[in-house]
């Protein structure tokens, strides 16, 4: 059977996530109902990031196994047809060998989480950001975020829920910068931990409200106590925004 | 009476234009109940621009005369909590002289119009861009639009609503640029005609589609004839970004 990955935007404010489930509609169930409409099968899709409720997409990754081997640009756009009015876009129809697997073939995920700072709240990004109305301390949450990064142990950013077998994990990026009116936070590794972007962003704000010290960063890491976390931040400021393959 | 100069940011999609009005909600009457909720006012406001349904704004101003002189931070704070719900926010309140008019006091008026192009349909900038699939030529764009500027009768671009003395305007910026995956238009003059920017951003973009050439454009201006203007562009694009004063 042909495969296909495809790359995928959404809005995550309307979804209870991207996997499917009981209590409410998620990204996956409104793409497997377009490709069910689209050529009457019944897939599963598996993707690379399994975002939570509210949160959002520009690059996410899945990959499904169609019949026949439909012209990519027929993919896209058959897929795209039955989605509307759901604000879920395939970008891209790619096809794939059947030895490329969306998720477990990902070697990278990069995540962007976007806070709407020092000003009142946004009327035209609601739903877009964190709005945090005091002016955070970029430059102090900036070297705070050098502790995160290499290999540790992220049990203090880790969710109870986290299905992961080890909270072990390498981050290779944690950038902060402030661009025009946002604090744009970056982070990439080859996986996260569940809830980990929410929860370190949330500390790095700790951070930069004065409430923390950048040591207090380093410590909460160092202390591997799930407790020692800050607020964990809202999901509506976060973004997947691209999956790595080799 | 202490005069307030407002400088607002709405998403006016579900407005029907700036102006107060008997089919549908506005952003002046979203104000004005808030003035009458913090102070008890019935106040009239008056705008630098008047932007028709679904125009967005980030940088509106319009002004006030209170009954007292609140500190500017208060006048702020209290109509962003008596606007909650609605997607408008006061970015600024200041205390101005009495001389000072939001409308007859501006010099210059600056619109941003995005469009997104060359992919699929937005899913997080939906109402927020013009989506256009086909690929623009923003070079024949960005030479065509340089017949725009300068003073000219702008007939062919003038809404047949337009209530202007004179269709006679000289436009000071007509700049087009290509940012990642949208094609940004921004207008700046001391005035515009109705439905001026949108007239003339369709018309730039028969250019980018190859329908009109770039010598089209300049004759269609020539004519000054109102049937010689091209497809007008959705509101859901146009931002009023800007208003200068002296």
């Amino acid at each position: 059977m042909p495969r296909y990955r495809l790359d995928i935007e959404y809005d995550g404010g309307p979804f209870k996530g991207w996997q499917s489930q009981q209590n409410g509609p998620s990204v996956q169930d409104a793409i497997e109902r377009a490709v069910e409409r689209f050529c009457g099968q019944n897939v599963r899709l598996a993707a690379a990031g399994r975002t939570d409720t509210g949160v959002h997409a520009t690059g996410q990754v899945a990959h499904v196994d169609l019949d026949r081997a439909w012209p990519e640009r027929t993919v896209m756009e058959a897929l795209n047809a039955h989605l509307v009015p759901a604000p879920v876009t395939i970008l891209k129809a790619t096809q794939v060998s059947e030895d490329f697997h969306a998720r477990f073939s990902a070697t990278g995920r990069r995540y962007l989480y976007r806070i709407l700072n020092g000003r009142p709240a946004p009327a035209l990004d609601r739903g877009r950001v964190w709005w945090i109305k005091k002016r955070l301390d970029v430059a102090a949450m900036a070297e705070a975020a050098r502790a995160l990064t290499g290999r540790h142990d992220f049990t203090t950013f880790r969710d109870a829920q986290c299905q992961a077998q080890s909270p072990v994990k390498t981050l290779d990026v944690a950038d902060i910068t402030s661009v025009g009116e946002e604090v744009r936070l970056t982070f990439a590794a080859r996986s996260f931990l569940h809830r980990q972007v929410r929860s370190m962003t949330g500390s790095l704000v700790e951070v930069g409200l004065g409430r923390w010290t950048v040591g207090d960063l380093a410590d909460a890491l160092a202390a591997t106590d799930r407790s020692r976390c800050g607020t964990v931040a809202p999901a509506e400021g976060l973004y997947l925004t691209g999956i790595l393959y080799d």
